[in-house]
């Protein structure tokens, strides 16, 4: 891909805000068009350079008039696209956008989630429903919160795509001198391993809320790793060390930090908030939660053997006790 | 090995203070005896039924006479000797020991840490020195914590030797309500695993100081396991999964607990800190200093690819920048 690229960011919350400053701050000359559904945060962004949202100390460096609700203007006029709104709302924004609008662009999405509607992850859903070729799709992974980057504290992404090109042509312009890229071949497991770490962030909220400490979230911690190996050697079996940053790092980032939304949620349910009023305090989307259902559902076709997610989905789902779960999880964890 | 047990604890520290918790609280009938050097401790314990120094919430409920400064007695009267004093004191506590004292005793290991005068694990120093055969000795791993031991949370022990029937004789003697142990043979692993994730400790608290953030620290782990895996296979190659919970959880729980001395200590190093004030100011002793030193000498014989444990020895030995190195490591982490 030669020449000056335009990309296009979609969605308006930490994590598209986070983007929109590393590929302002990379120092490839490119357009930056950045879409988002608020209006009043996109009059906002444009007189003041601020997202007064997300990350608002984060200075907005592109020109004003690209900062629009115009969906398909931005689409349009973009070689790369990519996708950060959360997944339950991924098919709500796009719903007016036809597959040959999408024709020959490249997409990434930085969503971490799974379409809860089709049970998809994001690579899979854009392929069957806008006939986008996978070599023409990456995904972009942690370990990293949108809070540090805010703060340019360095970070290191992955970007996974089954063509190694596309990967590079995303890596090329969110490098900075705070972000390090890593290139992967394996978009199946980057995508499944990051939804499967929201769940486990969960379970870790759960465990510290009903009380216990540091020592049996550590023996909770790796074995979530051993179960998210389990699982993508089911789903996508190919040679991949569980133990990169894309795989471990991002579990441990989530699971471990202050900033996860997933392990806050988590903790909420362990202390004895419902779900529903879990949700309504703090405001926010804790993917882990949609997860747990869909990762339920994917997994009757592989059976793979899944202690942590069957109990997060018991406790969220079932309305079992976290106490009584997770003792016998416990009994369960080696 | 049938009939009622004689257990001799050697340590005066809050792990040896929690193993003899875990030992009193553990239904099986036994005997157990306390050795420290520490008279002041050993009266006030005998008096009171705490430790003064350590755990002290803690309730020791043995006989006060068995609390002992008599190593001699202590061990002649024990079949089963548990060591918990720090490395780098485990050569004088033993000094006027003969092996034939030792003879047909079983010896456990709860030091994490490399015995420096010899650059030897423990396992390997009590053959060597003392003529134990290697199925007499196992090793106690985490993931645990002394604090959380005496807060009774639900913990995980590792008892690892080359004989599974000697791991299980310790096993059962450990067994609480709160303290779940899982058994291996892969005690030079386990052994090794604990000394590289007090260097790792250090390493993750270096980086904290100088202003790293979980971003980072993620992916520090991440790399840090993968090392940890590739020197245990060259030093012992046998089939072993680096995420159970003798490795990968004694790692996190090491690397990401406030508990941690290690990664205070290196916290300290990192925010600018000689090592001499760090240790002054600490009043205790950073197993991963002298860890650092010493995996540093064993690895000149295995020249295994250990960039982490490479900037520790730097920083703590060389006198390089924290900063510089750290910098320098960052680039080559993936």
């Amino acid at each position: 891909m030669q020449g000056k690229k335009t990309i296009a960011v979609i969605g308006g919350g930490s994590w598209a805000t986070a983007i929109v400053k590393m590929l302002s701050d990379n120092e490839q000359d490119k357009h930056i068009y950045w879409w988002m559904r608020n209006k009043e945060a996109i009059t906002s962004i444009r007189t003041y350079h601020h997202n007064p949202n997300y990350l608002s100390a984060v200075e907005v460096k592109i020109p004003a008039e690209q900062v629009t609700d115009d969906l398909h203007h931005v689409i349009d006029v973009a070689d790369l696209i990519v996708l950060s709104v959360p997944a339950a709302f991924l098919i709500g924004s796009l719903q007016n956008i036809k597959p040959e609008q999408l024709k020959n662009k490249y997409i990434i999405s930085a969503i971490k989630g799974i379409v809860p509607e089709e049970n998809q992850i994001v690579g899979d859903y854009l392929q069957s429903t806008f006939n986008i070729p996978i070599d023409q799709i990456a995904v972009i992974s942690g370990p990293c919160h949108a809070e540090e980057v805010s703060l340019e504290k360095l970070s290191y992404l992955t970007i996974a795509s089954a063509s190694i090109s596309t990967a590079e042509i995303f890596s090329s312009c969110l490098n900075t001198r705070y972000i390090k890229t890593i290139l992967s071949d394996d978009i199946y497991g980057t995508e499944y391993g990051a939804v499967l770490k929201n769940i486990y962030a969960v379970a870790s909220g759960i465990c510290h809320g009903v009380g216990y400490g540091d020592n049996f979230q550590a023996v909770l911690i790796s074995n979530a790793i051993r179960e998210m190996a389990r699982f993508l050697a089911s789903v996508h079996p190919i040679g991949r060390d569980i133990n990169e940053s894309a795989y471990l790092g991002d579990l441990l980032v989530t699971a471990y930090s202050q900033f996860s939304r997933n392990r806050t949620f988590g903790n909420m349910i362990g202390k004895g908030y419902t779900v529903r009023s879990a949700q309504l305090e703090m405001n926010m989307i804790a993917e882990g939660y949609y997860a747990s259902k869909c990762i339920h559902q994917i997994n009757k076709a592989y059976q793979v053997d899944m202690p942590i997610c069957r109990a997060v989905y018991a406790v969220l789902y079932e309305r079992h006790s976290p106490h009584i779960e997770m003792k016998l999880l416990a009994d369960q964890l080696t």
